[in-house]
């Protein structure tokens, strides 16, 4: 397991083999392997007649170019002949991750005029009098768009909208999967704000929510701010308060571990200004942290800085850093209890991890490489946690929107405001209980099924309560 | 079963009954549900505890109206309390008729680092790098997206985009169920016909072929005609064109029938020249017919009318009528072979059918009522059909888009042309085999399990041919 385990599930690359029947062939076969640094997943026969055999041969390797190399071992090895090569990966993307399924049947002419004409009119009258009977009889009870232009797509940066449908394939399978949520994928081939903001206002009628999903900043302030104002469905920009409620999530239980509160001591520097910074920060104000400065890799982000001449940079100067600061991020760090990045690979040094108060608390989330090495921010920090799945406290996005959609549509949300982000956030920190609290868990996993009922559950009960509170 | 026979299946209500135990409570019922002139359909005993019994009792009725009716009749009954009613059309919507299924599980973390990140940024890259990949790795390869903005929905017109949504999602429905297409309705709060193809055009890149539905004319010509301009994918407004590829297949065994042929010699005149009028007259001219003659209220469509102001109808009246005849319909009714009614209810009276050739064929095809009564017309001309579900030869819709998308994104095409349509109407044209062919079946039913295969495979065919024969 050893050396398989060092191997990312996520490649994994099958190879189609004409060989000798006998076993010393198939040994010469894993020997050759295991020297080029993979591992035999599975082996299958596809026909064995005669003296030789075609078999499927699935090797775990590195990455596509270690898969490669493999490819040219295996057709070194004498008396083996390579047919064809296959990839897990692109194999199960094959035809893509969704499909339509109906809920009702249609195999007799009766079927046919109830669910289609003429007696789907009747239920076509029945909106028209009543709009809000769209969200009984159709599809608008349970729909979730999932919205991107390809501007921002994980790593990868803006690589369009065709190129970025297999992410929003799988984010609107984690709906379903998780929470049941019917999600559908839209990727639109636009890049002006405001003609995004008119095109999905316009495809929102038939659905309960909108999930924006790696759109670029600042384009996608814009377009979620404006968005909010015309529609009458909860809009969601998950790369900004999707991360925002799973950091304060996390955040609540490391500070109940070290014994401190998210309250006016806290002293919280933010490192990376971006969408995902400017999120989690406004969540943790709202949360009750007053003391939170921004820095980036120009130190510490004042409203007179240069940059401030962006309304959303010089809005965050002014609402944040109470104190005043300016200069290096040394000063932002020096006392400070959290470090919460959101920048790039190894901007984080053990010196300045050095300047910060005792127990410090630091989330080191750029991917895949967080700002500082976990293992060594692990013998300062009294918590670290990461982007990672291999590292523990993983803080992955995963963990809220499929239960926050659940709860908006049970609610039949008509928006989504800081009560219903501070609940979902409050419902996860509270799967983990106090006495499994410790510094290596401080949030669940993605896989624990209390997770989604329980935000869920928060976010309708939220949602109900300011819509009670709010005259229609 | 006479009785119930007249009553249309969409229209069942369900009631929820206290009643004595006793038959002859239940006797009573069904004597005063029969002479209020509704059926008992179904029984179901709810709940049995002692003397008195709860029974969910569904009645068949002609309408709303009189299902009202039948609730003051049960509550009339002595010893029967009503508890509660619903419907069965607006019951089988509850929630709307369609869901998202995942084709790939996501039970454990490295099904999720497959089908998301880190895994899926693979897949992304390759379809970054080549475009045409997003057909093989994401839904694109099998999804179709039925678009309206409700402005002109079944027979209730202008609903707007909300209203829409049952029919779109009946369509979509009908997509899967006949031809394992996954298709997704999108209604749209626009009715700009350039922003419509702004948004369509975007929104495209996610989507192997569009479906446009219920736009009102003469928008829906603008949207559909620029949309092809625009997409690589194709754009079929089923209103025109699927209406057009079933009428051709009719016609064509009509013709068949009566010894005559779709070429010169045969005189066919289109009542009703809206979208579908010029999409028949289009593609009956794309087959062969030349000597067709649009007439509408006003008699005769030629280019010097006043309203051919308007460019498409002007450009109708120079494209037909080779006569050059002027005046009343029935100067274009005189000996024509044809009539093809695309218009109201009862506008063709006996005098004018008498005014055709022999071996008349009229197709009359106005909804719900169409327009000379098919009972009457079959008294004089020798091939009658309409639209209706209850009458010999129904022209429906059904018969062709879900063949035809399915041969499309099985050829992968990339738009859509007369060669498409006339294949489709001619594999449903083929269904009625010769031996068959009488006056009461000229087109096959819409259940009839061969039409999608025949259709989907001669489109495929047409569409590899039109590949083919286009440089790329």
């Amino acid at each position: 397991m050893a050396a398989d385990g060092l191997l990312p599930p996520t490649h994994a690359q099958t190879f189609r083999l004409s060989m000798p029947r006998d076993s010393s062939a198939l040994d010469g076969l894993r020997t050759a392997v295991a020297e080029a640094g993979a591992v035999v997943g599975a082996l299958d026969l596809v026909e064995g007649r005669g003296g030789r055999v075609i078999r499927d041969v699935v090797l775990r390797v590195r990455d596509a170019t270690h898969g490669d190399e493999l490819l040219g071992v295996l057709a070194r090895l004498e008396a083996v002949g390579v047919l064809g090569t296959s990839d897990r990966v692109m194999d199960l993307h094959y035809g893509g991750k969704l499909q339509i399924q109906t809920k009702v049947p249609v195999k007799t002419r009766e079927d046919l005029a109830m669910v289609y004409t003429p007696g789907v009119a009747r239920v076509c009258s029945a909106i028209a009098a009543n709009p809000k009977l769209a969200r009984t009889y159709t599809i608008k009870r349970n729909s979730v768009a999932v919205i991107s232009d390809g501007s921002a797509v994980l790593g990868l940066g803006d690589i369009g909208p065709a190129a970025a449908m297999p992410v929003m394939e799988g984010k609107a399978m984690l709906l379903k999967d998780f929470a049941g949520v019917d999600a559908y994928p839209i990727c639109l081939d636009e890049r002006d704000p405001d003609r995004l903001v008119e095109m999905i206002a316009a495809l929102s009628v038939g659905f309960g929510g909108i999930n924006l999903e790696d759109i670029s900043a600042p384009r996608c302030f814009e377009v979620e701010g404006k968005l909010r104002q015309r529609v009458d469905i909860p809009v969601f920009h998950d790369d900004q308060h999707g991360t925002a409620v799973v950091v304060l999530a996390a955040l609540l239980n490391a500070v109940r571990l070290v014994g401190k509160s998210v309250g006016t001591d806290l002293r919280v520097v933010v490192q990376g200004i971006g969408a995902a910074g400017i999120a989690v920060s406004n969540l943790l104000m709202a949360a009750g942290v007053t003391d939170l400065v921004g820095v980036d890799k120009n130190g510490i982000v004042t409203p007179r800085r240069r940059e401030a001449r962006d309304p959303i940079y010089r809005r965050f100067g002014k609402q944040t850093n109470p104190r005043q600061l300016e200069g290096a991020k040394e000063v932002a760090l020096d006392g400070a209890d959290v470090f919460i990045g959101l920048s790039a690979a190894n901007t984080l040094t053990m010196e300045q991890l050095d300047l910060m108060a005792a127990d410090a608390i630091t989330f080191a989330m750029a991917n895949p490489s967080p700002e500082i090495d976990p293992a060594l921010a692990r013998g300062r920090a009294a918590v670290v946690a990461t982007g990672r799945s291999d590292e523990p406290n993983q803080i992955n996005n995963v963990l809220c929107f499929p239960g926050l959609f659940r709860g908006l549509l049970d609610a039949g949300a008509t928006g989504i405001d800081d009560a219903v982000k501070l609940a979902a956030a409050r419902a996860i920190a509270d799967i983990v209980e106090a006495d499994e609290l410790s510094p290596d868990y401080i949030i669940p996993s993605p896989f624990n099924r209390a997770v989604v009922p329980a935000v869920a559950g928060a976010v309708t009960a939220a949602a109900e309560a300011v819509a009670a509170a709010t005259p229609s």
